[in-house]
């Protein structure tokens, strides 16, 4: 099979460039805000659950975010906290929104490396304006052929990503810091995984590890391991 | 030229389904809470000045929209504005995005009347998970070949696109409710457009109707008149 039929999609956030570290700093910051009212377990207990009873209608990203923070507030408080404390919370959120995009270690080298010789695809979920301008920022656009910003990463999406691009599953290859979101659901379709784990993962992409896909997953330590095993895998008999 | 070479472009909110009316209910519902503090059209102002700081940041949609909202107002009201009414903010914000989506009289059927004959496309800007909502609320996802959501609308991102689907510009004619966003743009670079205003027009969509463009652009009372004039557009040897 030549290498040139061969398609890599790369994961965005905590992938190519640092995301949740940028989440953990401001959840500290939202903790510190609230310690008066609640000690931090009840505070990041609580925000987690207004997040995900929020999911549906706000998606992912930074906005909603932001609105699921100022909702908790009022709810943990029982209205007592003040005006002038929401508005920080909205700091913060606006803060994240500039925030710059610092990139992971080896992810130039890398994209350099594969471009030559493979379709590079990214595709990242959340909020469309946020996420274009990560990767305005990131100045990584130039290395991929196709962008694709989507708002879930599910079986479902992929397939319209595949149907739209003339992708065959069986010459696809992921790589993403999320099993949820990254891997599990192209494996389950006939592709190949490269899961490089973060160091942070948020609770709503925690998943259990698939064990049996011999030939087409890897797990890596970082990104600069990467072409290496895209080597392996284009020459494997497997697909 | 054959009719199945010509590519209809369709601009949604306000266009294919109601938009700025939910907008405006909210607006007048985040006046009647604020009415203690401040009069309607300082209310309105100091909105819309926060509005255009902010859309940089967090772009279009209704979660940028009810950020906005708050931030506006605990500044008007130096801090005195209450948990309880910023939390009704954060509600009037999950109202919108619930809400149901209601159809302009002759979509359906001028949607059927055109898909047979030529290549659809809807062209929509904004919140990426609130737009895909609405879309499949509304039943319509079917009637196009391509659904494209972007988070602006000018000459570059519609250049974009067409290089994306191979349309020629001189076979392109754009359908909407916005001249700055819909029309003029695609004027600019040689297609054409059909203009049906909405009965509200957000300030930040205000543009001066462009004057000499024969041939090429389309004013129109409702969209049951569109099949007849792409029928002379078609035709037509202007392009």
């Amino acid at each position: 099979m030549a290498a040139s039929d061969l398609t890599i999609g790369f994961d965005a956030d905590d992938t190519l460039w640092h995301n949740e570290v940028i989440f953990e700093r401001t959840h500290e910051r939202y903790r510190a805000l609230l310690a008066s009212y609640h000690d931090a377990a009840t505070v990041d207990r609580v925000l987690f659950a207004t997040e995900m009873r929020n999911l549906e209608l706000y998606g992912y990203g930074i906005k909603g975010f932001t609105l699921s923070s100022i909702e908790t507030a009022i709810e943990i408080t029982a209205g007592r906290i003040s005006a002038e404390e929401i508005s920080q919370i909205i700091k913060l959120g606006q803060e994240m929104l500039a925030h710059p995009v610092e990139l992971l270690d080896g992810v130039v080298e890398t994209l350099l490396a594969l471009a030559p010789h493979y379709r590079l695809v990214l595709i990242t979920k959340g909020d469309l304006r946020d996420q274009e301008r990560k990767l305005a920022k990131s100045g990584l656009a130039g290395h991929f052929n196709q962008i694709e910003i989507v708002s879930e990463k599910d079986a479902g999406s992929y397939q319209r990503l595949f149907a739209r691009h003339a992708i065959d599953v069986r010459k696809f290859l992921m790589v993403g810091n999320s099993l949820k979101s990254d891997i599990l659901p192209v494996l389950d379709l006939g592709g190949a995984g490269v899961h490089i784990p973060y160091h942070i993962t948020w609770a709503a992409e925690h998943a259990t590890a698939p064990t049996s896909f011999p030939g087409r997953l890897f797990i890596l330590q970082r990104m600069s391991e990467l072409p290496a095993i895209v080597r392996q895998w284009a020459q494997s008999e497997s697909r």
